[in-house]
């Protein structure tokens, strides 16, 4: 047994070893396997017995064979890793895969949406709830969190589906180099062994038999807990004939140097690679480059690009991605319109929570700020923490080496790591256009208190906003059912860099006559937020009703269950509006906020902005998706709808 | 033979399948080999014979043998193409390689610039001139420019080493999915065939027959001009017996769909995937899916990730790579300016004139403008193209995959793809701190007119200032020997987005008295530019000179030989201050114009800007930097260096 003072990389690495070895014993229950030999530990970890891997590559199994991979993943961190592993297989493996994935609630959330809009081809994921296997485990004493979780890999059997009869078990910080058809070809070469293995299993009782050890382990040890390292490799030595090691190009690790190098100067073909922290990538060392190179690969490689079928093997698309493709295939590449509708289309590949993430106390008036961006407003993000205190839900639009960027970010950013009550949402970059209002749903649909604040990553509340909002949404009592309300945030603006902030609104109202400040595109679109009656506000002492006018786009604050944004709106124009129409439509009443304000702070032209303003194509574009979104209005509401139709046909008049 | 109306894709694969056997039998001189059998075409392109490679695979070469690949290219385009063919190369590649580039000047110069920086160990580059072989096939018609070069591979053999036994034949459109090295192995499996082949070759020499071929085809084509492949096809035509084809999967390309489709389905292991254009990558197929991911994989693929060494290899290094590692092993992690000295030390791969370019025809007084950017400032290019009318010089921060978004972004804009007079220089990130010395000095040192104007990409010149710099560069005679003269350019700034830009010096004058423009930094840094003078430059009819003064940074025009920038200072502050100071200490008269202007436009912070203003650690090591500064300066200028460094106290003691 490796004593327990050992760094924790080796400990590790040769964890991954037995598991990949328990899950040759433990599932090794198929029958089509012949009688073999035993195979016994001989002491040298790595395995150089076996350390030409060439003669196992010649029993690979048959194409298209269904391989199992069975992860334990709890929380947010884990959550991240497992995607880098995951890319990883998925660029080298050419057989279907069944994930079998253990997790907690954070991990199933973030896992169940993250494989469901990544729409992989052949790939089935299976969800188990480690909930369960914690009273298996839980009498074990352990230091910390996700030691239980480590443990819970003893316990693998009492929740994979019995009909399971192999399976590989890995940890979430391995990276592979290979196709991991080569590790799974390994049971067919240890076929016999693993035969062996399930008789001795049928005498004995793997579970009486790690229970036994580990209690008499507990007995012993001077350490008060137990990892399940030290019970795994206590197991092995009272029976050494269960283990047969793997070839060592299967775990490389770099902590020991001498041995794992040893072992791929002889094998020249690294098969897995095993971290432990991302601090080991900044081992100074010639060969660490080389892991580090590949792990970055993976960690910043588009997973839109995995999405590879499998070919000659029958079509395993995940569900709805058929029709998408059939949708996608009807589309008329030589439209003018074209890629609107492709972007309508894409389904972006979701990571939700993608940082650590603690959910708001349940309050009956709490209001999340909602929001939406791209790497070109990150710098915004502390100041918009220090001017709203209360939870966020913004969503990212990000490409995976973005998102690498981004979690660097934070973690150097005292200000943003502080916050636990910001929900950060990465939807993954795809096509050439904007899709903003599919980013503003998703963090929309994530926003955990009864009331959302929907507004955009350019504008700072006033610093007392969300006491006020809370406040405002108790005395007016939105929370009673007959009333279903939209409170108006009035919106300003600044076109200057350096300007103080107003503390109140006397303060803004005389930055607004001295004319450092103005009510929001004063200038170019009055007629965004002419409704709001700044003239009133200014006087207002209470809130006031307004009515909704064509081209009306306040910020507003509503009920989460709210109608959700037109995902037909991409790039930029008219998202916003057709919003406000929606609420209108559903007879939400418009009650401007006496105390309200946000500002806009200046910002050079976005990229999506400048490349598509000249454009006359865009225009007639965005035209065609008004025309559109006022037929399905008319559909939905009937006559009803006919202001709004006749409110666009006055506006195009006068333009 | 192929009809010569046959889609130039399937053409293009199959010369990519011939030239590969042009390799076996045109360099198949390696003696080891011993006899074998006659290898025929037997009708299949495709090679169904060899189907099944892993037969192939048994005949690796041995561990660490080089492996030889030679390459024509020729232009921007293609120069760019390659890349990405290497990066496909090297991520699968376990042997050293040697490559054989066969260039115009145009390539030569971007190429020989890239592998310098790029720094790939076990990787050798040698160049060829491609104009020393345009007369062997120039006297071939042929219909447009690229043809040239493409026949160019029919003459391989007079340009490249006799020593060289073997070499794989690619052309600049391939993308491996898997090791060249198994690709290489062919030339052992075919072994017999290579040394018949050779016989073959001095009994009737090859250049004898391919021109005796031609000729014969231009007695008897419609057409007035041959392509390469039209040639080998005819040669082949009447010498079957020098083919051996390759197995399919070396040689996957889309047009042919039924035929491409029965390769891999049975071979299920792509090797090779042949791309035409990049318009391909649009057609709409779930298999064209699968190699657009590939395609699209290598194109974004971090280059910086391929440096890996080679285990169990002698280290091949390239010149300068090993002095640069022990220097980066010196460093000490713990010192709190390490990041800046690793990044100092940091070498960026360049790319030279990413995209076409014109350069500027030679004339005494022209003046190139200079500049460096990152992704977040691209929607000032096509402004900045309208203000400045002369040749630019500009250096990008890029990742590999913006590098993508920004070709894509000049091809979308009008004015951008109509300027060819602008150069754009990919610098490719690396390290947390922007390089900003290191991006000046790129854009510098490719200028090509012998004065320019060092500016920032944030600022706009005057719509005059091109023409009234070259007038002002010859009424001073700036290129008289005597005259060391630096011209500045004073500088201006909005607050404003929408603002409308001075027309000349009086407008200007105007818009400063009515507060809508400042002097530049005039409330944050006044020192940067009080040395100009702005009072006296109102008045001013003439140029007048103007001393140095402490943190004094103008824009300036000097000569193209002027001194380099600093290196030393990355991330933010100072960097133009000491380029100030060594023009000052090499002395330059600063001259300050009296019509010239440049304008700054504002802008949100920049993120590294934003990341490190707070960092009490970054304004220690800023200072670190400019004593270290001033210590190098009173080495090389001795006690004329003093006034520098008694300014620096002094404003260190003011602060």
């Amino acid at each position: 047994m490796l004593p327990r003072g050992r760094p924790r990389a080796l400990g590790a690495a040769l964890l991954l070893l037995l598991l990949l070895v328990v899950g040759f014993f433990l599932f090794g229950r198929d029958p089509e396997y012949g009688l073999g030999t035993t195979a016994t530990l001989d002491g040298d970890p790595y395995g150089s017995r076996n350390r030409s891997t060439s003669s196992l590559q010649l029993l690979l199994p048959p194409k298209c064979e269904m391989l199992h991979v069975a992860i334990v993943c709890a929380g947010y961190n884990s959550s991240r890793e497992i995607i880098t592993l995951m890319k990883s297989v998925l660029f080298y493996r050419k057989n279907p895969l069944h994930l079998h994935l253990i997790t907690d609630a954070v991990a199933r959330n973030i896992l169940e949406t993250l494989f469901r809009t990544w729409m992989v081809p052949a790939v089935v994921v299976s969800f188990y709830d480690a909930e369960e296997l914690k009273p298996l485990v839980s009498w074990i004493p352990n230091k910390h969190y996700s030691g239980l979780y480590g443990l819970m890999k003893l316990v693998l059997p009492s929740v994979l589906p019995l009909s399971l009869a192999r399976v590989i078990v890995l940890d979430t910080d391995v990276t592979f180099s290979s196709d991991i058809m080569e590790l799974w070809a390994l049971f067919g070469h240890f076929s016999g062994v693993i035969l062996l293995w399930l008789d001795r299993l049928q005498q004995i009782g793997w579970e009486q038999m790690w229970k036994l050890t580990a209690k008499r382990e507990l007995l012993t040890l001077t350490a008060t807990s137990l990892a399940d390292q030290d019970i795994f490799n206590a197991v092995i030595k009272e029976h050494p004939e269960l283990v047969h090691p793997l070839p060592c190009v299967w775990n490389v690790q770099l902590s020991d140097h001498t041995l794992a190098e040893r072992c791929y100067l002889e094998a020249a073909d690294l098969k897995v690679i095993h971290w432990n922290s991302p601090k080991k990538l900044r081992v100074k060392n010639k060969h660490a480059e080389f892991f580090r190179d590949l792990h970055l690969t993976f960690l910043g490689f588009d997973g839109k690009l995995l999405c590879r079928e499998l070919f000659g093997c029958p079509n395993q698309f995940p569900p709805g991605v058929e029709q998408l493709q059939q949708a996608l295939a009807q589309l008329d590449e030589e439209e003018p319109c074209f890629e609107f509708r492709q972007q309508q289309l894409t389904v972006h590949r979701v990571h939700i929570t993608f940082l650590s993430h603690q959910p708001p106390p349940p309050r009956p008036h709490d209001v999340t700020l909602v929001a939406q961006l791209s790497m070109d407003r990150l710098q915004m993000l502390e100041a918009l923490c220090r001017h709203w205190r209360g939870p966020m839900s913004l969503a990212l639009y990000l490409t995976d080496a973005e998102a690498q960027q981004f979690l660097r970010f934070v973690e150097t950013s005292p200000v943003l790591s502080a916050r636990k009550d910001v929900a950060y949402h990465v939807v993954y970059r795809d096509g050439p256009l904007y899709p903003v209002n599919q980013l503003r749903n998703v963090a929309l649909a994530q926003a955990l208190t009864p009331y959302v604040f929907l507004s955009d990553i350019d504008f700072l509340p006033a610093y007392s906003l969300y006491d006020y909002l809370r406040a405002s949404i108790e005395q007016l009592a939105l929370g009673r059912r007959q009333r279903k309300a939209a409170l108006v945030v009035p919106a300003f603006e600044t076109l200057h860099y350096r300007f103080s902030f107003p503390n109140s609104k006397a303060e803004l109202l005389t930055l607004l006559d001295a004319g450092s400040l103005h009510t929001f595109r004063y200038h170019e679109w009055p007629q965004g937020h002419a409704s709001t009656d700044y003239t009133r506000w200014r006087e207002a002492q209470a809130p006031y009703r307004v009515q909704w006018s064509a081209d009306y786009e306040p910020y507003v604050v509503v009920p989460r269950d709210c109608p959700r944004y037109d995902p037909r709106f991409v790039g930029f124009g008219w998202n916003k509006v057709a919003h406000i129409i929606e609420l209108d439509a559903q007879e939400y009443e418009f009650l401007v906020l006496p105390e309200a304000f946000s500002i806009h702070l200046p910002h050079a032209p976005s990229l999506d902005i400048s490349r598509f303003r000249s454009s006359p194509t865009y225009r007639d574009c965005l035209q065609a998706l008004k025309e559109e979104f006022h037929q399905d209005l008319s559909r939905r509401y009937g006559s009803a709808a006919l202001k709004y139709l006749t409110a666009l046909q006055q506006s195009r008049s006068r333009a």
